[in-house]
């Protein structure tokens, strides 16, 4: 069988990936452009292969066509929102991924991106490069009244973080009961609505679905402190990318961080703003975290090769809520 | 008495300093020229007050020798590192300061400042703004060894706050018994040359003095890591700022966030790389911390006014250390 890894970069941080394949005699080929690829140029590559090692890009109807041979994906990473999943089952086509590893260096970069936004330091560092000194009054996390939309493995890590920041209070929703236990003292649980309203800091935690997209639009900002400010190291379109353009551009919020877009590469409107710090979807992209992934993914696509049972199928929940046919 | 406030921006955040004022009766003058004020600009205004509520602007003998009327100083924050302290106790000139306020918000920025660093999240948010889409690989702070040089109010909270993020190791050194009482767990005492040698981040806090004035210049930075990042929220001049340029410029070091400078408002050459992160003096710039400095240092110039005993008189030890004549 012959796998086609379509995430890149790829065993770079860590060669065991690359390693563990040639030890199984396994063939590969990694993802010639080195970028995301559109789901026609996958079409185009992905006729003579059985497997998939893949990231975000989009895996829709067109491509499951074309892919005569495929038989499993393996996702380097956790969300979903990429594969027609229902299709691919459709095709008989297994997919697994790595829902854990990624969530230390996702929950890390946005505990990051809460102070940087708090305190204008992206703000200050565009200004001074441009000439400009200006100190701008912030906040501390114990100041402020923290949401976090989303309480599974990332969500949980940014609320235990957060503890020792001590903010004034935590707010939470959308509780996954099997991964968080206990959410400890500081912390109220509440509707979406109430985080909405009473928030000084929004950081969302969720799977783009049909149910998540466009969850963030210009009705939920207008419930919104004018000084609240967002944080998206989720997915892009469960914040409405329009909606926030007109927020940052009227002044509705104070600020955001958005690390992930509907379209990536993003150049988008967005990047005008000096209040919105925009990372390349670098939630994961810890050497750690990262080495991790690729070689869960690939003792997976492995196990599958030599007909072992499958440690992290894709569960039934994630085919319900299946995102694809947005 | 007439009071001379050189801080700015004062009372804006919480107007309780001025109507503290007000309330006794006490004529101030706010700096009429809104930012910080040159040795001359503060000679030529100061021969009429009494009291100078200060910023870290530099008062020097030409100033004092101007200063006819001048008795007390009440410095709005910690570092004396502007003051001729030993110049003032000859004229008489008593000097207060409010070291605790503004602990929390340096410690709190300079977290944020280390995952920023650590995952490049100015780097990308620069070149996104300029339309460039690049994923850097990061680390998280559970990857690393972080040293941290000075270990008083500010370096103990960093401390603190690190710790929920389970570095590797924490390396410190110049503890300040009189507030830190107990490093806990996974912190290592040891001399400065060992934390330039096997730290992967460094974040100075200690005041600037004669002592601690270029103490980390090219010979320091040749013992560290090519992959160290260096943290500066406490003075300008500890790190000499043309070795710091030296050293970003062939990669001797991964990176730099630097708070403060020698001369501020700073535009030099550090703003060329987008690798190392300027902000604008702005470590204790949070509503909470900057109100209370002010408070504090406006209770204690009107129980100077009043003849009521002083609450904060700078101790003996910053008189022998005194940075002034560097």
């Amino acid at each position: 069988m012959k796998i086609l890894i379509t995430t890149v970069p790829f065993g770079q941080v860590d060669a065991k990936p690359l390693k563990d394949l040639a030890n199984n005699n396994i063939e590969y080929t990694i993802n010639p452009l080195g970028r995301k690829l559109q789901p026609g140029e996958l079409a185009e590559l992905i006729d003579d292969f059985d497997i998939v090692i893949a990231g975000t890009e989009k895996i829709d109807k067109k491509v499951f066509d074309r892919a005569k041979k495929l038989k499993f994906i393996s996702r380097v990473g956790i969300g979903l929102d990429g594969i027609d999943l229902n299709y691919a089952r459709e095709k008989g086509v297994k997919i697994s991924y790595t829902p854990d590893a990624p969530a230390p260096a996702v929950a890390e970069l946005t505990i990051g991106l809460m102070i940087s936004l708090a305190r204008s330091v992206n703000r200050s560092n565009l200004n001074i490069k441009n000439g400009k000194w200006e100190r701008y009054f912030g906040q501390r996390l114990s100041e402020m009244n923290i949401g976090i939309i989303g309480m599974g493995r990332i969500g949980s890590g940014v609320m235990r973080h957060l503890k020792c920041f001590n903010p004034k209070n935590i707010l939470v929703n959308d509780i996954d009961s099997s991964t968080v236990r206990d959410l400890g003292t500081g912390v109220s649980v509440c509707s979406k609505d109430e985080i909405y309203c009473n928030s000084d800091l929004i950081s969302l935690h969720i799977p783009l679905t049909k149910d998540t997209h466009n969850m963030i639009s210009l009705d939920q900002i207008n419930k919104m402190k004018k000084s609240v400010y967002l944080i998206n190291t989720a997915r892009g379109g469960i914040i409405n990318e329009e909606s926030l353009l007109d927020a940052l551009k009227g002044g509705k919020i104070a600020g955001a961080a958005i690390d992930t877009y509907e379209d990536e590469p993003y150049f988008g409107g967005l990047t005008k703003f000096d209040n919105c710090i925009n990372t390349a979807h670098m939630g994961s992209m810890t050497v750690d975290c990262r080495s991790a992934m690729e070689i869960e993914a690939t003792q997976e696509a492995i196990r599958f090769i030599k007909g072992v049972a499958l440690m992290s199928e894709v569960p039934e929940d994630e085919y319900q809520a299946q995102s694809y046919n947005l």
